[in-house]
């Protein structure tokens, strides 16, 4: 099954648009446990209200043995529930292709996320498993965002930022490929921004972080983000999920904001105007 | 030491700007040999002939045990060679810490390469290790760079080109920080462009990859990438010298190629026109 269908089954099987990230970080998790043990429990407890998890490959590669913990959280998500690896890469062809095996074939990814600044022959190779997804970076969630992502570019006589230049390459690419395996990472921090990728883009997939801890309204990022069947898009959140407690009871505590975001997303999605 | 002073000392001591990229192959490697025996070997035969050593990431995590093997290949190169992490990072700030402890404090590079698609926030826990050296992707040299790198965008109502763009706010990044240890990626397969970065930025370190197998000519990228001094550029190749032969005698031919591209670099970078 590719990517897509996979994401599409785990959204109606579960009722969600809800992604949950893997972070793992030593000064956040309770005390004296393992990645992979607190991994594990967050799984346990939430894998019936999410429709994908991400794991950020920054907390694992820092981590001693963490290529371990990231084989072993991989195994410990159930085979229906797709895996984002939020990598960022993006390097020429040959080197491209390298890190596409170890994303997909090592760790057994479902889709990834790559960064678009060297262009397409970087991003090729990934798209080229064509039934696994690639969500190139468009509008970040972060303050540097700006430097670069909102330059304006005269395209036809208008102004236009360069996220948006991303988001029209992306959609060319998607549309040639065999797979239409392309998405865009879009950070809920700019709801303004998210509502004219939508606009131009009715149709593509989209990726959106930062609710939650990094700030992100959630009404304006679900009622600008999903596409016209309320559908469309996966609200990644970390943080508030995993560490909402240190005790004991940590796995619970995770599922219980799951819980409520999963409910509210839902609501928003199919309550908004069209 | 830091960056800066460990490769000036390597210059010198080497008389050398050549870069060895340390990027494993299995299909072009002698048959049969660990990934770590062949680097160890390769660094015995070369370390008197260059400034400096290049891991790019993806060759060792696309390995099944690619971290042990990187970690080997570190420790066999010479405390007083520097060590480049091409690992083109570039995710939100808290991430981004995790990655720079990951890339300075365990794997122990003395530099890394960064994209900037993301900003400085994303940049800026690399440059916060003021010792260590960062190299923030510019224009580099493969085709699919002029999808983004090259396109004209508005800045103080003139047109420039995005890399120019990118040159410009690193060397505002570069003199506001502490240990002024950031340097750019401009790839060799496009001399014009490398010039018009030289000539704007006199004085700012250059990673010139793409000389030998991707095709940059070899004259050019010299006369165009060294400063006032003949110095200030670091020229990069990998798969020309480390696969030189199959052979048994692989190590002695790769000894040969980085001999005389060290010695013709240096001609190129003494002899030019200023």
């Amino acid at each position: 099954m590719n990517f897509n269908e996979k994401l599409k089954n785990a959204m109606k099987m579960n009722q969600s648009l809800l992604c949950i990230g893997l972070d793992p970080d030593l000064e956040l998790m309770r005390e004296g446990m393992s990645v992979s043990k607190f991994n594990k429990a967050i799984i346990d407890a939430t894998a019936d209200l999410v429709c994908a998890y991400k794991l950020n490959l920054a907390f694992y590669e820092v981590l001693d043995k963490g290529m371990e913990s990231l084989k072993r959280t991989v195994r410990a998500i159930p085979k229906h529930i797709p895996i984002i690896g939020d990598c960022k890469r993006g390097d020429i062809g040959n080197t491209a292709k390298a890190y596409a095996k170890a994303m997909f074939s090592l760790h057994g990814f479902d889709a990834v996320t790559v960064s678009p600044y060297m262009g397409f022959d970087s991003i090729e190779p990934f798209i080229d498993y064509w039934e696994k997804g690639v969500f190139v970076l468009c509008r970040t969630s972060n303050p540097g965002a700006e430097d670069f992502q909102s330059l304006p570019f005269i395209l036809d006589g208008k102004e236009v930022p360069l996220f948006e230049i991303v988001a029209l390459k992306a959609e060319q690419w998607n549309k040639k490929g065999k797979g239409h395996n392309i998405g865009l990472v879009v950070g809920a921090t700019h709801p303004e921004e998210l509502k004219l990728i939508r606009h131009h883009h009715p149709k593509m997939l989209l990726l959106i972080p930062g609710i939650g801890a990094q700030g992100g309204d959630l009404t304006s990022a679900v009622r600008n983000g999903v596409d016209a069947w309320g559908r469309g898009a996966i609200f990644s959140s970390s943080r508030q999920i995993i560490y909402a407690s240190k005790r004991r009871d940590f796995a619970q505590a995770a599922r219980q904001v799951a819980l409520s975001l999963r409910d509210e997303i839902k609501h928003l999605a199919t309550t908004r105007k069209k």
